[in-house]
């Protein structure tokens, strides 16, 4: 069998009508076969969906059975009907597994301040259950169920080996900025069929965000609704993981955040660039984000990648008025492998060539290299486009 | 005599070709008759220009003769050759004032990263001190002279009594966004007839900064250059400023600051609206001026207001995660005085009059309410439209 489906899950996509385009689906459930492991991490917004507030208070856990999952409302700002809706979502999902609601997760994405369109859900919630499976193609429909404005579905999947047995992962993410009207930007569930503790699995998640999906930004805009799932089976047997299996899987789950984290910058609303930014030589973790933040925010460099143009001096005050202190002297700037700034002073450089470089290749490469420390941090943005402002200005609510 | 400068300086523009278009002055030069009091604020970027460098040295003071500014090359990330490019500046003209160069303050805005051309300016320099004079054409032309990519000259003019005096205030400042490529956004000079200490002036400016230049944004990218000055002559004889008289003072240095503050983001690169923003009920002024530039520099509010959509969501949420502690149920708010979001649900309005009422207004209000205590800012940005981001991307280097 060579499926990329790690085993113990079951999903499902389906089109209930909350969403317009019948061709889209706006549903999205997974059904554990047992009591499963999970853990999650949510948005750091004050203003937070009902969803968010109903799995934050239930994870980390070892007795989840399901997740539900709708797209084109997000549920947000909605009041206690909305947190009743939530309730009543979850409740029926746990109705139709046979366990109690507290074991269904609910994850919402799309308008903010509507009430959910209760009536199509629950008409569409007997039918995805009809659709259930275990292919991809059944991961696939429920990855397309998570999709806002999102140019088509984001997956990523690995498999290693631990402690002898075949380990698989395997995660869906949407996100392409503030989607209109900007709530709900970015959900993502990870499969495993790994044996974890609801510790692990939570620590395992902290661990691994904070270097992927912590570290991109679209236009710097943090939602209410943003959360991330990991499911664990233990279906492959791994038995417990401990030192060595435990860095194989944390070191897998690394890679497979990053897969999916980068396809978010890269499908950012009318972006024609992924921007890689790498900072280096800085004293600590947080002064690497908070420079790579600032760079990854700035509107100028955004619209420089935009326009192919090798324009160091929005690079490098960027970094300046990022709030750490560093010594500009040290400074060093390489973009595409060309260097255009040392020394706080300009460098001679070929402008035609690396413009060029720019504009023949969708990722953007731009190392920053400080001289205050050890410290490395990699963080991804998408350009800025005439598209952005037209998607963003043209929506009406 | 009606005119609006106070006693004390010439004033003087002329092209000496930095800028290509020879109708567009690119020296701008501020004569006083004798010592003169003056302080400065100064960009909080790490990495500045040579001119900031030499100003922060030599201000507060109680013996400036001159301000020499230059437009079109901002003289920023130029090493040590900037540094001694600008020392010459200041030494040519402390020799035509007849002064030591530590007499003379300097500003440069425009291109990053090139040298500035010398020769030019030095012939320059000769002209424009042949068009010293003290009339409101003179002023009219040196604020002219500190221009880039403005669409016109700012300025501002305040005239009170203290004790028993007629006292005049006159400022220029220039900036629209960071211009390309992006540095020594903005510069402004302040004179007036007033007698400060030099002290005094220095507390005085960064009082009214606080409110006014530091609460404007366009991008929220800070420049290398900015730099503000206050000239004082003296020669209006109020005698020492103190208790009553210099309130008086600061709330028309105060008014005249917010007239030219204001004219930055209403001049913002392509932007269509002045976005106000009231931030109400904060617990201290961090707090509110960090909820206050996180609406402001959010790319999704400021194409809502391009779009003359009432989208309460982008602005509800950019709050959120402004990374202040607030109780969500107490948020309230208001645009252009229509109650949108009151207690964490949406209030029913007429999206209608509330789009009319964006639309057909230049300068839109934006109010949100805590309840967390009694502190009130005001916070001043400007929309984001195609324009800006194809003037940006545009550019080449």
């Amino acid at each position: 069998m060579s499926s990329s489906i790690p085993a113990g899950f079951q999903m499902g996509g389906f089109h209930c009508g909350v969403k317009r385009n019948p061709n889209k689906e706006d549903l999205s459930l997974i059904v554990c076969d047992e009591d499963t492991v999970a853990a999650g991490v949510y948005t750091t917004n004050l203003v937070v969906a009902a969803p968010v507030v109903w799995d934050r208070a239930r994870t980390p856990s070892d007795k989840i059975r399901a997740v539900i999952t709708n797209s084109g409302n997000a549920n947000a700002c909605t009041g206690e009907q909305g947190d009743k809706d939530n309730a009543e979502l979850a409740g029926i999902v746990a109705g139709k597994v046979g366990v109690s609601a507290d074991q269904v997760l609910t994850m919402s994405t799309g308008i903010i301040g509507h009430h959910l369109p209760m009536e199509k859900i629950r008409t569409g919630l007997d039918e995805v259950f009809q659709r259930l499976g275990t292919d991809e193609s059944h991961f696939d429909a429920a990855a397309r169920g998570i999709m806002t404005t999102d140019k088509g579905k984001k997956v990523a999947a690995r498999q290693c080996e631990i402690n002898g047995k075949p380990v698989k992962l395997v995660g869906m993410c949407k996100g392409a900025g503030m989607i209109a009207p900007n709530m709900a930007t970015m959900l993502s569930v990870v499969l495993t069929d790994a044996e974890l503790s609801p510790a692990q699995a939570k620590q395992l998640l902290t661990d691994v965000t904070n270097d992927t999906f912590n570290c991109i930004t679209v236009d710097g805009h943090r939602s209410t609704n943003d959360t991330l799932l990991l499911l664990a089976s233990g279906k492959a047997e791994t038995g417990e993981l401990a030192g060595e299996s435990l860095d194989t899987f944390r070191a897998e789950l690394h890679q497979l955040c990053e897969d999916l984290a980068k396809q978010i910058p890269a499908d950012g609303e009318g972006s024609t660039h992924l921007i890689e930014i790498n900072i280096e030589g800085c004293k600590n973790r947080d002064d690497a984000l908070r420079i790579a933040k600032t760079v990854a925010d700035s509107a100028l460099v955004k619209t420089a990648i935009t326009g192919g143009d090798p324009n160091w001096g929005r690079i490098v005050s960027a970094a300046g008025y990022s709030g750490v202190k560093f010594d500009p002297m040290g400074m060093e700037l390489v973009v595409n492998g060309h260097l255009l700034y040392r020394e706080g002073t300009p460098v001679k450089f070929d402008e035609k060539t690396v413009s060029q470089s720019i504009k023949d290749n969708f990722e953007t490469n731009v190392t920053l290299k400080f001289t205050e420390g050890d410290t490395k941090v990699r963080y991804w943005s998408s350009d800025l486009t005439v598209e952005y402002v037209r998607f963003n200005s043209e929506y009406r609510t």
